[in-house]
């Protein structure tokens, strides 16, 4: 085999490594998006079973994240990699965190939804955490979308809805206070849908946190802890920037051109995640 | 230079590198602790000061956080790190995260101490969550000692610790709920107690996810989601192994003997580690 060949063999083996990583961290993030959606439509239907669908598939979530976990650590001893394939590592072992956060709170909010359905239920069925629960779930979905075509403009959206996820959280945290001294045998219901909305402004976080460490992939700037408007108004000025490439050193030369990969879709057919939407 | 010679300087600068980054993340560590026990602290004294004064430590722990972040992707780019020294960073990585989330938990409670604080105050002056608070401090302060002594006995402790605090949790919110449906007027106090509580049950957690990755770093196991009884059993069959250090490659031979280090005091002056205990 000539030196041309084995490079190219290594490069191949490369590739293909990173593009399982990514197929499992979306997989992993659809799952997530499922349970989420799950345990929200329990609350509605006052579905039972809910509950016990909700904790299957977090045996699945835990198992992938493991999974992802290992093939990390595997690639960065193996492949030493630099500049912007080792900030793709560094986001994906951070964004796989959130994932499984994001499917405890998918749980919790399951298990409510168990104990809802077995008590009378309000006039309205629950619409205001039906509706916020619209809005936590488009945040998942959009993030995972986001992921997957390294779109910042999508994850900006994210970013800033995650204030609405937080001013809906306060208002409905207010009227149930209200509820609850208006009539105390409300109480219990009352600080049911507390928790989850508790547990849904939590999954918005964790949507925010992971749409911040996407854009440290594709800009190498770190936005925890920066205002919105500042992120904004920074990167409409260095739209893309690869500021790392140079200052951690040389790349290896298999890396793969990562926003052209995820445009022009890394997991095989267009820019289609798996379990994105249908179900 | 002889080649030797360079060997020792690289090796040398390499192991002051690691230094920096353990000293910072315990550093980080003492920081998050000292914010926690103002928080708690603010409650029972009745003190509306305590919000500025761990909000400002919060720009610290923010600042400490991208420092550590960037001198890990810094070490893997330029040192391409193997086995022990690998898991160090991965363990670091992780460890961060949920040490800042510990520090957002006690800002949000030291918000409530100070809006307790313009309110009156129950008889036992809190302390329900003056006894959980000291638990919880406890588990962070051990959390950090494990970490800097690479100590896997008392990591273990602290997982069985965590059990007890949601015990705690779960009594203390039922204590509430009956409270609130007693007496109306006392919902807006009981709700506060109850965050307050679950904001404790959160960093608990956080400790619990540290020592598990605590485990990966000194067993090469990844425990999370199995059971400690299972947990226990197996590290007492196996106390000290390496199984990743021959799957993952060789090492290049300028790695830190990292149990060793710990116990021998990696930061300096013995075990101790800054910020521990005093304030």
């Amino acid at each position: 085999m000539s030196v041309d060949g084995l490079t190219h063999h290594i490069s191949s083996r490369y590739n293909e490594d990173l593009q399982r990583l990514l197929s499992n961290v979306l997989a992993m993030g659809g799952l997530v998006e499922r349970q989420l959606t799950r345990a929200i439509g329990g609350i509605s239907e006052a579905n039972e079973e809910v509950i016990v669908r909700v904790a299957q598939e977090e045996l699945r979530v835990n198992q992938l994240e493991r999974e992802i976990d290992e093939d990390c650590s595997r690639i960065l001893a193996t492949r030493s990699p630099t500049a912007s394939d080792l900030r793709l590592i560094l986001t994906i072992l951070k964004t796989i965190t959130d994932l499984e956060r994001i499917g405890d709170e998918a749980e919790k909010i399951a298990a409510i939804a168990a104990r809802l359905a077995g008590r009378e239920r309000p006039r309205n069925r629950y619409r205001e955490l039906r509706n916020l629960g619209e809005l936590v779930i488009g945040m998942v979905h959009d993030t995972l979308d986001a992921f997957a075509r390294h779109d910042t403009a999508l994850a900006l959206a994210v970013l800033r809805r995650d204030r609405i996820v937080d001013e809906e959280y306060e208002a409905i945290h207010r009227q149930s206070i209200t509820f609850m001294m208006e009539d105390p045998r409300t109480i219990r219901r009352a600080l049911d849908i507390m928790w989850v909305v508790r547990s849904l402004e939590r999954i918005g976080d964790h949507s925010k946190n992971i749409c911040e460490y996407l854009i440290y992939l594709i800009h190498g700037r770190d936005v925890r802890h920066v205002r919105i408007e500042d992120i904004e108004r920074e990167l409409s000025v260095h739209p893309v920037r690869e500021p790392e490439a140079r200052e951690l050193g040389n790349d290896h030369g298999d890396t793969v051109p990562l926003a052209a990969a995820g445009r022009s879709g890394m997991l095989g057919a267009g820019a289609v995640r798996p379990g994105s939407g249908a179900e």
